[in-house]
């Protein structure tokens, strides 16, 4: 029986709520200490989570760094501190799980990644949907060349309406802290999903939209943009903070189709679906389908961030353990999401101009 | 009770059986007459359309539109060749049916509509779903202010595999038949949804996306683009021949989303459904839905064509038993969406330029 993976939790946003509660029911990691600017605002984030009373309590993210009894810290600061926090985590030998996205662009990202491996510790970023059990059953009917098919086209979108608070005091809406806007955060899933519908393979150009929706300091609060690929592939994202809460994701293929409507978080916990059609056709006389497309359903006892922080933990114990190397496949998905980000929004400041992007 | 409105049939193309069906399944319409360049061919539909014995043979075009027994036209035949037929039908009185895309450009469909009006004489396109009374429930909830709100973004895709016989034989692949392809059969149902969603409100400009995908002959087998209004908000659709079946329209509002997977040609034939979701949100810790989207079964006796063709037949009776004007609501509707489509090919034609929108 290995050891839990010990976590320092690094900043008491909202967010850290969720994962904290995600670590407690991974059966393979553990709260150990909580660091925040202040003590007692990580005494309070021990009290209301739950977390036993001897959690570390830490006034400083460089005392909670310090601590001997931290494998891994959990960093759901604002992305303009991620490069400062998660390069000086790993110089202090701690594996980074770094909320999304990782970096204000893929130069800092660079900064973060060469940090781990120069240090030798695991990076994940948090992007929990690609851990969902139901993830893994699209994948599998997406590479079946006669269910799918050669992929064509994708279309993803992820909008959701801010409140008035919202939109004037999130961090995600302030030019110094989450600056990448909705393109950012929203926009993040949307460009992940389109890369893990097209395997991985990097689009050769993206164009943002005209007109890009943006608060007075200049933050994007909706935007769109299309994906190309050199043999033709097209994709589209919306991601908004000005409409309705939507999640769609649509795959189409040569032979088949994939939709789903909850794909960064399931409408249900235990019990998610998705609808996959292969082979539909009209009838004769073109007024109904012969085929229908299939709901499937896919259960998990564990939400998809308990999921996610339990793959984690894996690859640190088995670095801890076995002196195994840090996983390359999730910071190079990191990678490859934060470049296509980069070249929409160099695309969306050029006022859409055609961006190459290069890994 | 009204006689019911008599129709011949101008060509024996594949789609004229189900509109013969359709007319057959309406209260309010029969068939007298079919017209094809051969009297045999129009022989032989009519045998095996079951249509009654006493059935009008003509072996010509001119023939049909000379016969006095026929008071509206349907006209399948391929779009080249709408402005002549359809504007020589206005001439000789009958009441024009017609398929879709109704023309080539909007500067055709202007000839064919002034034709119409000055002949007083009831034009519709052939945009079947229009007529399913889904669309209409779907438009109620639209235009609620409290359960959708404004409109926001809209996506539509149309795309089917057409086989290895369709993309040598098809008309819509052939340039002097149905030269705008995808984007004149696949696209013009896009489009016209798109505009459906925004209550017809046009959009400023049209934007198609580099590189669509063409046949030898330089017709459009696969394109998209977006449109975008002068207050912000933004539509893209997808239009193919080259992918699996699928019929996705999604449309974001401020305050609710709707969705359905079968816009133009329901699943089922007696009861269609789609998803409306309205003040969704997520739970505390952000990892389910509080409000699911609820899907909403509407179903009809008859067929979405023979709901078209019954609404065609009650404007041409008020015509012809009331001396009622010719409606103006769908020819506008039709004109709204081939300007519209003009755009869009005009942006395809110059290398994605983006296009104003003029009426």
């Amino acid at each position: 029986m290995v050891a839990p993976i010990r976590f320092g939790i690094m900043g008491c946003a909202d967010i850290a709520r969720k994962i904290c509660r995600a670590i407690g029911l991974a059966h393979n990691a553990t709260v150990v200490a909580v660091g925040s600017r202040s003590a007692d605002k990580a005494r309070r984030f021990i009290a209301d989570n739950g977390l036993p009373e001897n959690t570390h309590v830490h006034g400083s993210y460089e005392e909670l760094l310090e601590d001997p009894a931290v494998d891994a810290v959990y960093v759901p600061l604002p992305t303009s501190l991620h490069v400062h926090w998660a390069v000086a985590a790993a110089g202090k030998g701690k594996h980074v799980l770094l909320e999304k996205p990782p970096a204000l662009n893929a130069a800092e990202l660079d900064r973060i990644l060469e940090a781990c491996e120069v240090n030798g510790v695991q990076i994940m970023d948090g992007t929990m949907w690609m851990h969902h059990p139901r993830t893994a059953k699209m994948r599998e009917l997406l590479s079946d060349p006669d269910l799918f098919g050669q992929v064509k086209r994708t279309n993803s979108i992820f909008s959701f309406n801010g409140d008035s608070d919202f939109l004037k005091n999130d961090i995600r809406v302030k030019p110094d802290l989450d600056g990448l806007g909705a393109l950012g955060d929203a926009g993040w899933y949307c460009i992940r999903s389109i890369l893990w519908a097209n395997d991985y393979d990097l689009p050769r150009t993206a164009i943002a939209f005209p007109n890009p929706v943006k608060n007075e300091a200049g933050v994007v609060l909706s935007c769109d943009a299309s994906l190309h690929w050199e043999d033709g592939r097209v994709a589209t994202f919306h991601c908004s903070f000005l409409a309705h809460l939507t999640m769609d994701l649509t795959v189409i293929g040569s032979k088949g189709t994939l939709q789903l409507n909850d794909f960064i978080v399931p409408i249900e916990q235990k019990s998610a679906h998705f609808t996959f059609a292969s082979g539909s056709c009209f009838d004769d006389l073109v007024d109904s389908w012969t085929t229908f497309p299939k709901k499937h359903v896919v259960s998990t006892d564990l939400p998809q961030e308990a999921l996610m922080v339990s793959e984690f933990s894996s690859l640190v114990a088995a670095i801890k353990e076995s002196g195994a190397k840090p996983d390359h496949k999730w910071p190079t998905i990191s990678r490859k999401t934060q470049v296509v980000l980069d070249a929409v929004k160099t695309s969306l400041d050029s006022g859409s101009k055609p961006v190459q992007i290069a890994f």
